[in-house]
């Protein structure tokens, strides 16, 4: 099989058929994203990662720090480094999935936010078009400024869009009211249905969900100066494993 | 127009249909990609270049250097830094267009090579679905190996796919022919009518036409552990302002 290329699309439906996160228990599995830092950098990560928690441009301020030598999903942390598990947008996708509504991941991009407000994508990759994750790839390339949207509400944010079937959208208002409880949440935009959300179009019947990347931070730290290598939707893990940064 | 998200396939038909190179004759309006590096690290960056163009895995060895405050297109040359012009391969699209060769532009992506011959893409971005350069965006994810295959013929390069109609052949052929000639090379796999060219599939009726990314210079840099920022299909410029990097 791995002399076939394999569509981001395919990996989000893999990931999101093994979730199992109930919103309102805060239990069950979750999809989550792996950065690494050195360990020099652990504390300036972890008040990076705290900030964009509190300014609400990271979907969940769950966490869970590994150390050289801990492994995870066959991965050892190298020499020197921490890992950082935190969770993956896909998590959202997963809960749709439970629910039984009928859903297309689109892409993930760049989103400008102006005086707080989401706006439009201006960039954006589709995931059923790409091997390798959007927002991975987009954290590299300088295109955001989450700090100054923690600053004064005006900048570019990393975001996904999947879109739902409008007959379920009482399904999918319901997610998101569970959601709203904390464990994961940073929902930018339902869209109408049959019409563009944040300037993407969605097919006939269908509505628009654009949601933070949990990838946000990591663009952050980049901003900061700070070295980290991320990879997206590295794994499931269950949600007890981890903890809120507020704890930490 | 700003409003609206442009995805990479229009950019490649907006510049293919301004090129006006003759491979035979030397003359016309190529693509260019741009590249900063500190001036402090020119010698560096130019024996990188060099070096790939001896290896074959840079598509053409003609090059511009423009030096802090000189201006391309509008942008300025920032202090302390160098400008970096080399052909993008979108040069290779105009050429399909100029014949009337019915073509698509595919994607851009990772070729892996075993033994000085390319085996197959193992990532892809479609150009059609992103808005943002493919290859690009994958020379900053470290996951090329340009430095070995020049070193050993075994690692992977920055490749791109187009796909021509068959009934094109002899003309596409004529093309590649009188590429041989200098100026811009580096064709990877003309594949068969109906078949799969690299791994990548083709529509029906067309066969796949595979090329070295331009960007392969800049991934071997970075692999060198020099900083370089790029942006991939810039602008046109007339190829008579660029020469070979060996009468440099």
């Amino acid at each position: 099989m791995s002399d076939f290329l394999r569509f981001v699309s395919h990996r989000i439906e893999d990931f999101a058929m093994q979730v199992t996160f109930s919103p309102l228990e805060g239990t069950g599995t979750v999809v989550y994203n792996l950065s690494l830092v050195r360990a020099a950098d652990l504390e300036h990560t972890l008040s990076v990662f705290r900030a964009t928690c509190e300014a609400g441009v990271s979907p969940s301020s769950l966490i869970r720090i590994l150390f050289a030598g801990e492994e995870i999903d066959g991965f050892v942390i190298p020499p020197d480094q921490c890992g950082i598990l935190t969770l993956c947008s896909t998590t959202l996708d997963g809960l749709l999935l439970q629910r039984g509504i009928p859903f297309n991941p689109i892409g993930g991009g760049v989103v400008e936010v102006a005086d707080n407000i989401p706006k439009r994508f201006t960039h954006l990759i589709k995931y059923e078009y790409t091997t390798i994750d959007p927002l991975q790839v987009l954290v590299s390339q300088e295109i955001t400024s989450v700090l100054q949207v923690m600053k004064n509400g005006n900048g570019s944010l990393l975001g996904n869009i999947r879109e739902c079937h409008m007959e379920a959208e009482d399904d999918v208002e319901e997610v998101l009211e569970e959601l709203t409880d904390g464990y994961f949440t940073g929902i930018l935009d339902l869209g109408l249905p049959n019409t563009p959300c944040l300037g993407v179009a969605v097919d006939p019947q269908y509505m628009g969900l654009a949601a933070l990347g949990g990838t946000n931070w990591m663009a952050a730290l980049r901003e900061e100066g700070i070295k980290v290598i991320m990879q997206a939707m590295k794994g499931l893990t269950d949600i007890s494993t981890m903890q809120f940064v507020s704890d930490l």
